[in-house]
Order: C-alpha cells, then structure tokens, then sequence
C-alpha cells in the first residue's frame, strides 16, 4: 500500500501574508512552487527547498494546487488571466485557492471562466492579519464546491488556525466583506470614545481597563486603544487596505441593497487619510482623523 | 474590641436596577432602607428585612450612605433637592452614592450644593445591564475624592464586580458616557455586518461564528447578533435609555470639543426608533433601523 | 378726532441684531427705550432720541410693547425672570416680542408665565442677517395669538421686509429651527461639492457659475462658495450661532421623533471648528472641515 | 461665395434626453441620423425628417458628428467600441460627443483610444432634466480641446442654453459629478427640514414660503418641497440615476482624495430606496428615507 502523495503547491505572491503562508507551506511538507511580481522576495524560501517558477504559467502547469495571494481584483486578474498567466499554463483537474481579499461578483467571473478549462476554484479569504499568517492562526473564509472546499482543506489548515466553508465560489469574499463592515463601526466607536475620555481629562487607559469587561468589550478595544492613544499607528492592517476592502463592501452593498451609513463615513474618512498621507496607517488610525476633527493634535 | 459598626444604607429607586441592588446590599448583611417614587416595589424587599421609608428626607434621616438609581438627570435633582428631597433630611456627615446614568455636569452641581451642607458624594454609574445587578457583578465606574471613594467601596463591592475610581466628582459619569459611545459603534458596525451577510444569501449565524474568532470580535457579535438576525429585541437595555446617554455624551462633546459623528447618527436612528414605537426594544434594536433602510422587514 | 398713537417700545439686547433693530424702529418714529446688559452700545441710539432704561424691569414698565433680542434661551429667561428682569417691572396688557432664536419648548413655558401677569407674548425669530437687520430686510417667522401677532406686526413691519404668522406661540422659533436645519445640509452640499472640484483639478469658480442656472442653484451657492473656495471666512453668521441653534432643532427632533442626519453631522463638524479655534467664522467655515478632512490646507 | 456647410449629425440612443435632443438638432436645421438600441423609439423622428442607422458604426460612417447619449460608462463603451460600433465605421476627422454622464476617468481612457484612430472627442453632460431637454435650455459641461469644444458647440446650443467649456476631456465629467454632490446635500437638508416642520406641527408649505427669501432659498426648496410634502416622486431624475452619478462622484473622490460624508450617506439612502423598490421615484424620494426613518408614514 502507498502513501498518498502530497500535492504539489504553487503559491503566486509572496508579500507579507503570501510570502508568511508559503514558509508555513513549506515547514508542513508540502513540494511547493513559488512566484512574486518583482523578484528578491523568494531568498528565505529557497533556503526552505522551495523552487521559484519564472510566471504564473509555468507554476501552474508544475503544480497541483495554485495558491494565489495578491493585493486587489485586478491584480488576481493578471495573475490569473494576463498571457503568461495561470490560465495559460494550467492542466484540467488543478485546483486554484485564491486568499486574496477582493469583490465576490468578480471571484465569481474568475471561477467561471477557469471552470470553462476544467480548473476548480475555492475563494480563501482571510482574517487575522500579518501575525496570523506567521503564526498560521488565520482564520480563512472560504467559498466553493464542497469537494472544492475539502480538497483545499489540508492546505489551508496548514496556513491557519479556521477553515469555515460558508457557502459557493464567492462566499467567503462576502463573508470578508462583513468582516470588514463590522470593524469600520467598532474602530469608529473606540475612537470616538477614547477622544471623548481625552477631551473629557480622563485617564484613557484606565478608563479602557474599567470598560473592558462589560458590553463595550471587543479585540479592537482591547488590541488597539493603546495606538488611538498614542496617535501612532504602525502596522497593523494598513488603511488604504481597509478602505480598498470597504470598497468592495459598498459595492456588494450597492448590488444587494444593503444600507451600510457607517461603513460609508469610515471610507470617506479613510480617503482622507489617504489624501492626507497616511495611507500606510494600520487602520485604528481612524482615531487619528477623529481627533483631528476634534482639534487634540494641532 | 467592638466589631466595625455597618453602615446603614438606604437605597432611593427601586427599579430594574436600583431593586437588585437593593437586594444585594441587604443579602451582604447591611441594614437598609428604601424607597421608591412609586409605592409597590417594596414587597420582595420587606421579606428580606428592609425598612420603608415615606421620603427620601426621611430616608437620608435615617441612614449614613444614600445610594441613588433613578433614569436621569432631572430624577436625581428631584430626590435630592425636592422639598422632601435628601438634602432636606440629611445629616452633615453624610455620602450620597449616585448610580444613575446622568450629566456629569450636573453631578457636579449636585455635589457642590450637597458640600455645602457637609454631605459627600460619589459618582457610580454602572455597566452590565440587569443581568449584572441581579448577579452583582456589575462594573462599576466611580467619581469622587478618594476618602468618598473609599467609604463607597464596601457598599459598591456588594453590588457590583469591579469598582473603579477614575477621578473626582463626574468621572464616572464621563466614563460611562465614553462607554455609550463605544456602544454606538460597535452596535452599529455589527448591525451592518449582519445586514450585508443577509443580503448576499450568507448563513449570517455561521458567519458570526467564523468572525468571532478574530478582529470583528465583541461583546455585542458575541450576544446580540442573535436578536439582529431574528429582528426580535427583548431587554436588555432600551434603545430609550441608550438614547438619553447618548444626549448625555453628545453634550459633553459639545462642551468639550470632541466630534462623534457616529455617536451622533445612532441617537438619530434610535430617536426614529422611539418614533416608530420601538423605544422599549432592546438597543440592539439598532439592527431594526438598518434592516428597515435596507428593505429587509417590508 | 385724534391721530392713533404709537406704541412705546423698548429693546432689550443691542447686540449687532438688537442694535439694529432700534436704530430702524427709531427712524420709523416708534418712541422707544432701550437696555443692554453691557453699556456703552446705547450711544449711537441716544444720538436718535431712544431713552436708555437701568434694568429690563424699568424698561418694561415703561413701555407697551418689549421687544427683545439677545443670544440664547438662559439669556431670554435672564432678561425675562431675573429679580430685574421684565417680569418684575411690566404692566398687564404689556405684549413681550421675542426676536433671538431660542427653544420652542422654553418659548412656551416663558409665555404661559407671562400670560399669568396679563402680559401677552409673540415669538418673532429672523433670518437675513447682520445684513438684513440693518437693511430692514429680514424675514420674520411669527408664532402667536392672532390678534397679539397683529399688535406685534407694525414694529415687526418696522424691522424687516416678510411678516410671516405660522400658529401659537412656539411656532416661529420651530420654523426659525427648520431653516437652519436647511441651511446644514445646503452648506454641507455646496462645500463638498466644491472640494470635490478643487481636488479634480477643476476651476471651481467656473463651475458655481456653470452649475448656478440648474437644480443645484441655492442662495449658498451664490453668496457662500466664494468664501469657501479662499478659505476665508469673514461674517456673515457665527458657526458657534449655527451650531447653538441646530442644538435647538436636534431637542426639537428629538421630542418629536425627526430624523436628522444631515443635521446631527453637521453639528459635529461645527463643534470641531468651534474646538479648533473656529468659534467666530462665518457658518460657511463648514468647508473647512471638509477641506481639512480632505487634505486640502494641511 | 458658397453657404457654410451644415455638419451631417448622428445621434445614439433616443431615450428622455437623447430623443429630446435629436428632436431640437433636427428643428434646427442639421441633417440628421438616428440608433437607439431597442428598437421603436424612432417614429416620431422619422416625421421629422431623421434617417435611421442600423448600428453605430453605420451611423458613425454617415456623419461628421456623433453625439452619444446613454446612460452609463459601459453602455458608452459599448456604443463606441462593440464589434458594430462607432469605432469600427468612424473615419477620422469625425468629433464624438458624448452627453451621457459618466465617469471621467473612463471618459479620458476611451478618448485616447478614439484619438489614436484620428477621432475627437468632447464630454458634454447636462443638467436640467428631461423638461430642459425637450425645451433647449439645458445647461451643457463641457470638457475637450478648444478647438474640437468650438467644432461642438453649434450643435450643443442647439440643445441647450449655456454651454461651459470647463478644461480638457473629462472637465465636463467632473463637473457634472460636482453638480450630483451638492444636490446630494441640499436635497437632504430640504428634506430633514420639511420632515422636522411636519412633526413640529407647522404648515410646512407656509414655512416653505417664509423660508423661501432667505438664506436656506434654493431650487430644491422651489421646486421639491411640495413633492415631499406629498410623499409623491414623480418624474423628474430618477433615483437610480442620481445614485450611479454619486458612485461616479464617490469614485472620483476616492481617487483624488476629496471627503464626501453628505454625498456617501445620500447614496446609502439611495441605494436603500431602490432595495425597497422606489429606483423610479424622483431623486426628491430622499425625503422618503427621511420621513420612513422618523415613523411618518406608518
């Protein structure tokens, strides 16, 4: 009797998350294939015998299963669908895994078109920021055929901590979308809070502590009031991501008709920080906007 | 050497909360009196040995610590200051201890009228809803000169979990003010949430389940997303005395120079939820106003 | 037979409104006394024959009809009930005008206490500004008894150009509440608006005129967005005013179950100007909140 | 001496606006061609002397001018660059303008492409409705190359009433966006007023004639107060419509970092007025969000 043989793994962008969810994949065993944009970003992995494919189309027809970890819908476009792109080298049966964060209709279309090749596709969202993929305690939101889902399965539980299969190809982009939407109100509300408690000549930090253990309790409280009150703001998830993120909240919001006030005022208020420099911000510096509306830093 | 002598206590309101704690006080040993606006809420409380009084006069008249819990600011100035108020009754030496949710402006003009007449005082508003008085494990946020705070302690310790002393008279209000507004928030954000996983065909309770895990999580995602899903709001706390805090906080704002713009739309939405007849609903009820917007319930 | 004789009148308040206000009642020949609570405001009026009276009560004792204008409900009631005040002093069958823009429930209460002296009370709160009441141009909203409104109507006529009777007493400052709930959301519109086209790189002076015969026609469009787009913000009206008297429209909304938005993120923002030092620009500085927010000045 | 030649003028899409302004260029004299993508809206311009196109390109080959007309930023691509459209039968030297509103960014991408193709292209959108359609006195934003701006305007005043050359490809686009905004704002704020008058209890048409001299006067207050006074939203601009101009506005502002809290919270409203199937209603519809949130018509 055999052992059965590990898939082989490509996984197509090696940024912080990405580059994280390959040197896990590799400390777990599987034969994996990597690729990035630019180069330089693939030195700590060879150390880990993982081999480097110069496109997208050649990862693909080396491997079994494509892990694609990019930034935003166009940019899994390109990997995906550009001329030497995935599509362009895949064999039937593979399966794409894509984690990256983007619009749930375009996942769809995606899937569609690879499906036209005989490639299956689970969209792998996740949660759990820089410090999860690290630490592989990702929590991954995942949408697709269920035998999609539980061939992905061993993968994706190599790189995170919850594999939740919450519905078909797209499901678990929504479901990140209203992960997104619930933060945006409770960042909002703790900076508007703690800029209450400074104005007011509290102890914030004291206050943060006596709120702690009551209704007001959530993990941005607890993880991110020490930032809003230092008014500074190192990563973290970076704004210009949340508000990407938003974007495609609001769009899907828009197609359903969902009525999303605050998620569209944290947007606007993470545009101007944007516009205002601070795009690079982990996003509780969505206090900073607050208290500068409120004259605490000027 | 004689025991310590225990304080006697009297306790002015005695509704949802001001009842429990009354109860409490009285099961930790001390010797109380009550009295309540209204007659018939007395009952239970005599079976535990606890004396009527006609007046808050007389009520302060006959005790060493008045521990008040009515609904709001005009509340409190009647039973302190009312002809037959406690400043009409009570002896120098006395410490009023006030649990309402009220202006911390207002707090302060008490106390100062109360100094004068050599009564101490001490803010304790308290988070942790009914549940928490009946089970005494309120948290309890207190203003006041430490010596007050100290003589407090006891008697709030039987009440509630944690007592925490965040500075002079109306630090505790402003505390608990700074609390509502997280409330805002993060009620808000969780209520949007749910209403987007409900309009992209999601199971939003699996949903809920795969976020808590990571930064979406609170309190509110934890026990009230049931309640937002069912569209169904049992107490609780009422979005009626949320809204009354919320006019506390956005005072305070005001005089303080702090900008909350999302504290400021749900006092709009929960003001149109007292329109709509809604003013008894749990505050999560919030969900009730996004779900109406978003054609969910029509 | 004799000529009809005019009304004594006398003008409590002699602020840039008040003031004005008199040297117009003045030259249309109404006999007339007038009170500040600070001096030296009377000395162009005596230069027109006005009397000058030590207290409001003196002035109301002398007079048949009291006109008054100063800045916000405490300052009404001040002038009205203080042991000086115009209560202390009036004659029944005396009519008390009020021109400042006060709350509508405090109108009602101050007038149910004048009526119990035999003294009759027309609410008379204007809009056209510093520019107006030197003009005698202002619009006046007029809540009251018919015939006190006709009594009242000759000075009103004296002191503006519209004499508008919108029901009992309340009703004027009700509507006076409505017209700057407009103006909130006129302002906020044309200043984003305006952003927005300096951002696109746009000349935005060439646009208001473009846009100017169309839907988004306004009169702060026209007269505002000059200042808007230098920045600058010379009265005009006092965002501080501005955002006193949408204090007074949210208690309205808020007792009567109105929704307001727009309004509740305008005063937001006027408070945040009123924090940052902003207090005495015109309410047009709301584009400098939305120009900072966005980058613009920084 | 010969007679200036008459440019032979193709117009695609006849709906409200584009079938209004095709009637006018034929009244005025140019000689005419017509396409509307369904079928049977071109009977009453046959009378009028129009030839019929069978596709764009055809029309495109017949003419000198195309004016396009549709409504939104892919239909415009689909006019101008499907397999039968403008740009497979254009000859170079022809100038496209388009009067459909859309996103200005788009609009510069597929002037490039007519451009490399020897094809002009000016951005014309219009404010003033389907009544200044049908009666010429639209107001024309215009963006282009002088020269290909001073080639279109015989044609565009033969449509409108003012014609503004606001910059270069894309100006006019941006204006326009600037138009959509500032409505967004004043709307609202008509809106919250006249719904704060009704629950006051005032005759909200006499405050609407009081308030009409003043600063809160705007063509909104004019012409849409007695709608939603009415709660009724006839024609006029669709909801649906002014909610794809705000993406296109709010799209902008993200890309040049401009703040729009008045403009995004109008388009949830908006998008919440289509979920509960008012898309056709009248933009002026905003009012009834306002009045549903504040319980009026329950």
């Amino acid at each position: 009797m055999t052992e059965p043989t590990w898939p082989r793994v490509g996984v197509l962008g090696l940024g912080t998350m990405g580059g994280a969810m390959a040197a896990n994949l590799a400390r777990a065993g599987f034969p994996l294939v990597a690729w990035n944009r630019t180069a330089g970003r693939t030195a700590g992995l060879e150390a880990l015998g993982v081999g480097v494919a110069a496109t997208p189309a050649a990862l693909a027809a080396a491997t079994d299963i494509v892990l694609v970890c990019v930034s935003d819908t166009p940019d899994v476009e390109t990997v995906l669908f550009d001329p030497d792109g995935v599509a362009a080298g895949v064999a039937p049966g593979t399966l794409v895994i894509d984690c990256s964060t983007i619009d749930p209709a375009a996942t769809r279309r995606f899937a569609a078109r690879l499906a036209a090749q005989g490639v299956a596709f689970v969209d792998a969202p996740v949660t759990g920021g820089s410090e999860g993929a690290r630490n592989a305690t990702l929590a991954i939101l995942v949408g697709g055929a269920p035998a999609d889902v539980e061939r992905a399965r061993p993968v994706l539980q190599a790189i995170g901590r919850t594999v939740t299969h919450l519905g078909p190809v797209g499901a678990g982009q929504a479901a990140k979308a209203v992960n997104q939407v619930i933060l945006a109100g409770t960042y909002l509300g703790v900076a508007e809070g703690l800029v209450l408690a400074l104005k007011a000549g509290l102890d914030p930090a004291q206050v943060v502590e006596a709120l702690s253990g009551g209704a007001a309790q959530s993990w941005v409280l607890a993880n991110r009031s020490g930032r809003m009150l230092a008014n500074d703001y190192p990563l973290g998830f970076k704004v210009a991501l949340h508000l990407k993120d938003l974007g495609i909240a609001l769009a899907m919001a828009r197609e359903t008709g969902a009525v999303l006030p605050v998620a569209a005022l944290a947007a606007q208020l993470e545009s101007g920080l944007v516009a205002t420099g601070h795009a690079d911000d982990d996003m509780s510096a969505l206090a900073r906007a607050i208290r500068g509306l409120s004259g605490l830093d000027t």
